[in-house]
């Protein structure tokens, strides 16, 4: 039996361009994991392809896919369901490949509490580390501007502080690197490969 | 005042090519960490230069560092003691700058206690691989040959069970480039991050 994938959650504020590096995730040289295409209610736009872009249903199917557990997790954005079926993501994880998740945070936390030995992606806005650069600089904007921006900051630090990494995304092809070190690097944490081993070394007694 | 530097812990069983994986690291393209030189009080040997290779110093004087606080971690090898300064660390830290440690499994296990932060790399041989394979192949090796390896690598799993990382020695240059994608990914961790933001936040209000 082939070593269990990994669950890779990307996820961020909306805006934040998460769909922008998952398709730059899928088109580099890395690729090294498949994506799991979200379900929605949503309905089809020119050019959009089912079961590429998204899963589309109706929204009868979908709550018929709730009904029966059939969602990994789900949430309402503006009347449409959106959601990640389960049967995909562990079919894919059991033949040993990593799967890879963009969803919105909302999702990502009911991900958490079902899966915690994902990994956990959390893309931010570049407003963070530019806010950074202008508080050090100082005296380059008036008061209200700077509440203004630390009030978003702190908003967005009480969600990043649910996940286990946070990748500027300032450049799309640097997020890119960045998560791909991430993706590398948990595979090499001892928590993942200990247990792999020592099931190997149970069974050769 | 500079983010501070992170910490990474190089280690492994002897004879796993600590040493020869760390000089690659120094001479790799990345090399974006000071290396903190060990202090020994063994003879140096032909070529080695005090303060590069290791701080040479007598019983006495390390023993005044022993009793004076400033050893990180130090242990005892065929007589001679072998440890990690602790002021270099603590001042390049403080620069902003990470320190790479390549230390012995006893002297890692001091550091974890009193540097719980750090990052620790445990560098395996390829034996646990090689074991991997041959168990799942069957039949190549006689069983006496397989419990001793079994036994062998029982005991490196359990070293093992106390770092963060697991990196396979199969090849130097792919074990140097396995630990960059680990120290930057490590950069990207949500604790390391927070704490810095949430400072940088507090201190604007």
């Amino acid at each position: 039996m082939p070593e269990r994938g990994m669950l890779i959650v990307l996820s961020g504020p909306s805006g934040v361009g998460k769909g922008t590096v998952r398709q730059a995730m899928m088109n580099s040289g890395f690729r090294d994991f498949k994506y799991s295409v979200s379900m929605t209610t949503r309905k089809m736009r020119p050019g959009e392809v089912d079961g590429v872009d998204y899963y589309f249903r109706t929204k009868e199917q979908f709550e018929e896919e709730i009904a029966n557990g059939q969602m990994l997790e789900y949430a309402q954005y503006v009347g449409n369901y959106y959601g990640t079926p389960l049967r995909y993501v562990n079919e894919t994880l059991d033949q040993g490949r990593d799967v890879l998740l963009e969803i919105e945070v909302n999702g990502a936390m009911q991900v958490r509490a079902k899966c915690p030995d994902a990994a956990f992606i959390f893309l931010t806005p570049p407003d963070l580390d530019e806010l950074k650069h202008r508080l050090e600089g100082r005296g380059t904007d008036d008061q209200a501007t700077i509440e203004r921006r630390v009030a978003k900051a702190v908003g967005e630090l009480k969600m990043m502080s649910n996940y286990d990494y946070a990748v500027v995304n300032d450049k799309v092809e640097l997020a890119v690197e960045r998560i791909e070190s991430i993706i590398k690097s948990e595979h090499l944490r001892v928590q993942r490969v200990l247990d792999h081993y020592t099931e190997m070394l149970t069974h050769a007694k």
